[in-house]
């Protein structure tokens, strides 16, 4: 997939907002999401971010401007959740991006007079809804660099799992607890193990965290007992959101043998509210391959395009802002930036993998990348990684020190695309805070 | 909970095939599903069984011989899917019950000439859908004999995991590939490692298995955030069903660590259509305690009913049905037979777990308990216990020998509850068939 007329750095929207430097919605990006005015009593449907403003899709059928496939999918995402429009499948969402993009140019056929006021609504007034009915999230372990910080803390021979260099792994998560950007998050109780002790309490988490992941939303699925092959998995996958897979380090030492993690991750995971399509970025995707010394992939998961667009150079930035920052008005602080590009497993081989024993996937359902650390400790994506499982705090600027999460602190999570000749495209930001923990 | 008049042994129905000693559905159980005719071209809606027919619910509530509450819940049981029903509660399950036994009952002031007959339909004529949209499946590990023969098997010190006797462990499965007994399951592939070797290799599962378990459908759930106490966790549980939970033990062992299951377990699980409800189980209820030496469970755990009716005694038996066995017509080998009454965590206790951290449940979600085993060899719920890892097959009347499931085979699984002076009540048949993996 080369980029096309809709990745043109050079065109502008007769919307305004969409054409300043510092808006992550230009033109050549158009991310998805259900949204409603906030209590105005509407019902949820999709729209498309645009500068400031949210394009109504389903308003914008009725309105009569679109024709062919490209209508036909603005109806679809007139729904509360988009999962018909994923479904739909690739030429389906091309479309519905070409007309979009044609419609909104400066020097296309229309303008905004062309346009019923109400097809546009500012984003200022929104609030914002799951976007998918999630049948299964999958959550992946996919950075060599995050597995790599994390054996070297918890196991004493610092040795990654066999298995990490041969498959993506994954379990499965949560569903009904996924929530949106914006989110508190109530501190978890449950079982941990005290140093020194043979028998676990109950107790409030301790040492809570987050972790820097990307979403992953399937647009096309497939029938139990088939299999993607790797060649074609990115037309299954609609796109990316933001994710942060909050962890409770405690509760997850004591519980997750024999079976994996389960009240450390199932407690809340919250996600961005706006998809930015496969589409949209293209022409950031770059060439994959394996650091010499590392086993290749086995036949399945690899592919010539996997080698040579397999990743993706998306920037990520997480940043913390506890009580005091609010309080004094600080900006909060950067805890750690890095880049999707240095992912060991690409999301071609994520899907692939997924369905390779028959294992059926759902338009809507969610993938997390897994934590994404780059090969610094300046790009470490959780706080276990940066504060050496909390006996090296992080300092902010606010004179505090952070080992783990503490009740009033917000993580907040954003992401971004640029690169020389083309328009920077943005995803939002995701954003969830602690409050305190139920009585015991 | 006491039983009441709808556990009466003496009441018969008017409806002859209800009133039959070899019946699993007489008027004392009333289980649900979801059905439709055969290639009638029909919507699913909700049934109930008596002897050989399915009770039309939304039929019944049309034909206005029911009122207030059961009418209502009757109604609601119309829909497709019975979470709307789920979510009415334990006094809406319990006014329809009634009502049903009441309307059902021989002595009763209704006769088979009062119903219009197509609130009737025979189960020869059915077709079962899945009764709930599930929107989380979560298994379990609670059966102590279970864990003890794996580990014996799996582990060089053949130690349990230190967690087990504290609480009931748990992962998230796979919503996805739930299907209804009668199903056929595809063989998955998947990566392994082949004894003495260092790399994997991709192929198809050569030691595939199953583990005989109850699926345990949620009525009522919590919101995110808050906790079930295990004093009134069972308010919250509709009913049970046979859980077959397909595994590859090749691919387990290689892709476990440290995450848990993945594609051993997603490709497909099995559950039988009928909900036997937690109602019409309260005769067979029985103590729950510990064991001496066995740790106490922590306060959150324990109450005064866990341990005055905390297990309930449901026999349960796994038979293989190989080809042989259809064209001699000879009948499927027993491989085993147990209770769940031997069970280490009672399902309070895992409802209760399930909440603790603040993680929500929804009306529909589906638990596993987990393998079911008792004590001694014979009671094992998987091939894996019965053959020792594939080194004992067993041995069928067909004169053939398994170690694992070949294609072909099929497991059929039943279960029911008898005991002196009540009605026995039975869970149906969950059968599942394997056939060929896809070529690589």
């Amino acid at each position: 997939m080369q980029p096309d007329m809709t990745h043109d750095a050079g065109a502008r929207s007769w919307l305004d907002a969409a054409n300043r430097d510092d808006t992550p919605f230009p033109l050549q990006n158009l991310p998805f999401s259900v949204f409603r005015r906030a209590g105005a009593g509407e019902p949820f449907r999709g729209g498309v971010a645009l500068g400031d403003q949210v394009i109504d899709l389903g308003a914008l059928a009725e309105a009569g401007v679109l024709s062919g496939l490209a209508a036909e999918a603005a109806r679809a995402c007139g729904a509360p959740t988009l999962n018909v429009f994923f479904g739909m499948g690739p030429p389906a969402w091309r479309a519905l991006r070409h007309a979009l993009f044609e419609l909104f140019r400066q020097s296309g056929a229309q303008s905004r007079n062309d346009l019923p006021a109400h097809c546009l609504v500012p984003q200022a007034v929104v609030e914002y809804g799951l976007p998918a009915q999630i049948g299964d999230y999958t959550d992946f372990y996919t950075s060599i660099d995050h597995a790599r910080n994390i054996v070297r803390l918890l196991r004493p021979d610092g040795a990654l799992s066999p298995n990490f260099q041969w498959m993506p792994v994954a379990y499965h998560g949560r569903t009904s607890s996924i929530g949106l950007s914006g989110q508190t998050v109530r501190r978890p109780i449950g079982q941990r193990l005290p140093a020194g002790q043979s028998e676990p309490e109950l107790a409030a988490c301790a040492r809570l965290d987050y972790e820097l992941e990307l979403g992953i939303f399937i647009g096309v699925g497939n029938e139990q007992g088939t299999r993607i092959p790797v060649g074609s998995a990115e037309e299954h996958v609609f796109g990316l959101c933001l994710l942060n897979d909050w962890s409770a380090r405690d509760i997850q030492s004591w519980e997750s043998t024999p079976l994996g993690p389960f009240h450390a991750k199932n407690f809340a995971t919250t996600i961005s509210p706006w998809i930015v399509t496969m589409d949209a970025l293209i022409p950031f995707r770059t060439g994959w391959s394996r650091p010499p010394g590392e086993p290749q992939p086995l036949p399945y998961l690899a592919s010539p395009a996997t080698c040579e667009r397999g990743a993706i150079d998306i920037q990520l930035e997480v940043a913390l802002e506890t009580a005091t920052h609010r309080r004094s008005g600080a900006a909060p602080t950067r805890l750690s930036r890095t880049s999707f590009r240095h992912q060991y497993w690409t999301i071609g081989q994520m899907v692939t993998h997924h369905t390779v024993g028959g294992c059926n996937l759902r338009s809507g359902d969610l993938l997390g990348s897994g934590t994404i650390s780059g090969p610094t400790q300046a790009e470490a994506g959780a706080l276990i990684e940066l504060t050496r499982a909390g006996q090296s705090p992080v300092s902010l600027e606010t004179g505090e020190t952070r080992a783990f999460l503490e009740d009033g602190d917000a993580i907040v999570m954003t992401g971004w695309c640029e690169r020389a000749g083309y328009a920077r495209i943005g995803f939002g930001e995701n954003r969830g805070e602690i409050v305190p923990a139920d009585c015991l």
